[in-house]
């Protein structure tokens, strides 16, 4: 089933953003676990636009109702249901497109593979989903919370210029969501002058799951790295990840790149974390740290060559309001789906006593 | 089911590397394909150490047997049962790290993991596991086969020397399977030089899958390259992948990375190839272009710190036939796990009348 | 995941009867589809209580919203969800059962489960939750529909009384749902008789696929007959299920029960129906006929020995309005879940180019 | 995945009849558990033809082979992978059929669904694959010993003739697996007339799974009901099932079929058994009982009509060794599914901390 994701602790999801309301299920949610609506709140307004003035002034509403599977402010252990109302469904915004393929976008693939195309908005490739994403790894962040994980994202490089000497203190503020850091101010400026200049630009971010338990992860097809991989680059604008050293493990040597090892009062110690905490597809114990490419946003006022659906040469402008980096709003998504997997293997690991 | 991939057309697989036999089965693959063995066999050839005058010596005479699902020459649409004897176990090789754990091995998250390790080489971690990958993935292109559609990979970099302006026309030669360029000597030597320095290197493998089919991939979370990276990131030793422009659409602008697109006599041409192929989760007919990060192998003779499984701290030095560099034997393992995924992903599209 | 059923056509449900709504996602629904909106109606409003005269008055307004997947009137191949708001909550009805568990039902095996119990209604086991299966097979029964497959179930037994000599014209009418015999009025009044007795009745559901195809359905664990059963046997208050000649099958010589084939002008006809049209686990082309056994309505207004949730021996009288009768209420509900089964099997079928 | 059944513990199997050899993998089984190779073993005898004077004298030497997961006779928490070689492949007892579809198997089924039929012996549909069953179905019961849990099927009705006044002592001993009961000669005797006959009978079996722990079974679609009836109505041969009063509970009043409740000392009883241990898709700790129709062998030496493949109008007589009834042999494949049912569901609910 394309529409969810998961083993034990599912996550199914519909809704398009020009649609009623976009919506989901999440199933195989343990019972007893207290449903801070709060907290399910705050994540879902960091991936709001107009909660980083870097962004776009695009009003979302998108308060999730819950439906089913909570009573008495406590998980039941039956499935979760939740939808969330289309406030301001203007298309109005959309309309040059109608008969154009946006380039960067999914719009020409969508009409490949349905012969019927949705142009309002992005319809199920839009931003929008990501709402869902996040309602259910804010569910699955509360299970982790009482194991004492945490999951956390922040920007490391935006429009090309990097953080450098930065500490990990999450959570880290708006607009940028990046870790303090001299390079910041530059950051946030390569965005604004995108913006300015009607174009886009992308970024790196970096996700560390923090107080891992070792033993997550099923060899040979579900290793922990590759339902990661899959999780975050289910995620639109993602177009690359790697773990621990990642690419550059490729050009360092053997005895550099394996992590020794050392013992101290019973306690494990990695003397140093190319492995990005996990080995064999399984989690070590270490913090996982994981960076995702995001492309820039694809949607930019500046002409670009296309072509109609009928086939005919034309050029396009996508007006309207379009934040000029994806990457900011992308740090809540990524650390939802990080949480849903984890969660996930930690309840396949309980099913065989071993946690 | 972690032994498990695919929706439609499966692989499951059993088997340890010191264990008697590796296996599987590949289920949902349709009847009527003829089942060239003389191809199946060049497949699991290319992937033998010893099949490059870089790597090992060991001999592994991984011949596949297949038990069901072919009369006469020619597949019934039945699962495809397929055991691999292991000839030559050998536990001598591997006889230092009974209790000590290797870095940048599996054995320590393992031994976390079940609470029992099999000592006896990598067991369900090791690299003879892919010869499984190797047989189902041979099955999978010889449908794409029938399409047109081919899978093809090569080291584009090893031991930190770039392959440089190569021209993409598989079959790569062995020892090192890297496309021909001015670079190839250095590349070969990277990895010599590791091999007498006891010590190993790791490198970039790219992958192109040629004349596609645009619509392949489910949104939401089915999406074309979140199932490819899901699969190349189950293959070992891989710590990061990337799709089209990769990471460096991150640092690219949105007027650089959209492909635009344009049409002549009826057929839609992309002006640039960021996307990699892949838009909206969705293939676009264009080729699909991967790249992959493989770490450099874990098994070094020089010594490195280490501790044992009564948490002391020791040195190990892994002794024993090693290959210098996992890249080579990587590549048919890479275009076996991307052609199932895609074969995967075209039967789904005819059961909606789409292919 | 236990809330979803379908391999590549899904019906995710979540809600519970005394939950704010109910509702759900059918993922993998071909493109081009048209939503006949006045057909699920119709196939709504036949299970609603209140729809027989022998059954209780509630009230359920139970219309569904369509939240996406749906444009202009016809599928997009996009996940449909939607949604059924509870608007008639009123936990008074069942007041008396707070901490005594109602014999017949689900109430002990939920607190034995969950530790959680949600003693308003019946929680996740109420017929309520058919309501969301309704939906999602009227969806399956429009696509079924295009191929000139039919699916009608009708009551063939209530009360002990049995429908005899019966042809079958579907679509049987209400209040009971049974085809014309003679003995109807006898089964009606069986229904009746109970009510006034404070007590309740079972039956037995015949359901016919007619014009189906022959092929579908998965050797060996997918077979046509164990989805079936499968799907059919998770519907509330179904106790057993036979396909074809059934338990009498077992009671005949096999020169009896085997069905002889016959040719005529290129058509295969079958000479008798033991089989109930599935041979091996795959439709054979005839028409498929099984039949489910329906205990009789839990809830009843007769005392009943039982326990507390302390373990104290007590008596119970469930009040309220409860059909004296289930089974003709569960009527829509097989068809439902039949057509999904069929419709899914029939995707798959597509998928390897056989329909 | 059709060859695969369950969702964490689950069994993959291929291999036909006539073909070289049939297997498996069993997924998901813990690591820890003893392999006991004798018990192995005792239960695949009990599924030989031969095994019963009742039966034929067909030789199937079909002793399993372990090729993965186990090490030093306990399980490693990987896949254990096995071989069931077929020492005696004659195809000459099935001559007369290679163009001819025998009455109430799969070969017409077959070839409408594949488009290519492999008739030596039954293929993917004979008897022999339940050997496969049996081992996994053999592991399972090893899992849930250790609980305390077990298994049990006999026979209760042969030919028509019931079993009378029986206690549950198993296990019950060959040829037929009965329960002693007065009416047993006549059970085998119906049998052994119907061989002499040249036809063949069916039967009823009853399976009890004693010592259960209440809260298994995942409402809504995966209830223990249903997920047992699918894993059992994959078993050939098979043409229905029914828990507890089963279609008796259509006959019944409410006040007669619901089971009341009692607490004596701190321990819960129920003081009737209609439910069959199951309520609302659960587990009630009472003992799971349900009974499984078994039609008449469909290979009989009696003259039937019948088509040849190219549809001419023809009869068939099928020679060669075929048992008279299939109901003794599949009283270890209904434990071997039903124990891999419970087992499977046993780590789900561990998973939730619930067991």
């Amino acid at each position: 089933m394309s529409s969810s994701i998961g083993k034990l602790l599912t996550l199914t999801t519909f809704g398009e953003s020009h649609g009623v309301a976009l919506g989901g299920v999440v199933d195989g949610y343990p019972a007893g676990i207290e449903i801070d609506e709060d907290f399910i709140e705050s994540e879902m307004a960091r991936r709001r636009p107009g909660s980083t003035t870097l962004g776009t002034q695009r009003s979302e509403d998108d308060i999730p109702r819950i439906l089913s599977g909570v009573f008495n402010g406590v998980s039941t252990g039956t499935p979760i249901g939740f939808v969330i109302e289309n406030k301001t469904q203007r298309s109005s915004d959309y309309g040059e497109i109608a008969h154009k393929y946006r380039p960067g976008h999914a719009d020409y693939t969508y009409d490949m593979k349905y012969g019927i195309r949705d142009y309002r908005g992005g319809g199920r490739s839009s931003g929008r989903e990501t709402s869902c994403r996040v309602f259910g790894g804010a569910l699955a962040k509360l299970l982790l919370r009482k194991e004492g994980i945490s999951v956390n994202a922040g920007v490391i490089e935006a429009g090309g210029i990097k953080a450098v000497n930065y500490s990990w203190n999450p959570p880290f503020k708006g607009p940028l969501y990046a870790p303090e850091n001299r390079n910041l101010p530059d950051m946030e400026k390569a965005i604004r002058d995108a913006k300015m200049d009607t174009d886009s630009v992308g970024g790196i971010i970096e996700c560390r799951i923090e107080n891992m338990l070792p033993g997550l992860g099923d060899p040979v097809f579900d290793k922990l790295d590759a339902t990661l991989a899959h999780a975050i680059m289910s995620i639109g604008a993602v177009k690359g990840i790697e773990f621990g050293s990642g690419f550059d493990a490729a050009r360092k040597k053997g005895s550099e790149n394996n992590d020794a090892m050392r013992a101290e009062n019973g306690k494990v110690e990695f003397l140093s974390h190319n492995a990005g905490g996990i080995l064999g597809g399984i989690s070590n114990g270490d913090d996982i740290v994981f960076r995702v490419a995001i492309k820039p946003t694809a949607s930019i006022a500046k002409e670009q060559l296309t072509i109609t659906d009928t086939l005919e040469n034309t050029t396009i402008s996508v007006h309207g309001r379009h934040d000029p980096a994806i990457v900011p709003r992308a740090v809540p998504v990524i650390e939802a789906m990080a949480a849903l997997v984890i969660a996930d293997h930690l309840l396949i690991e309980r099913a065989y006593g071993r946690r």
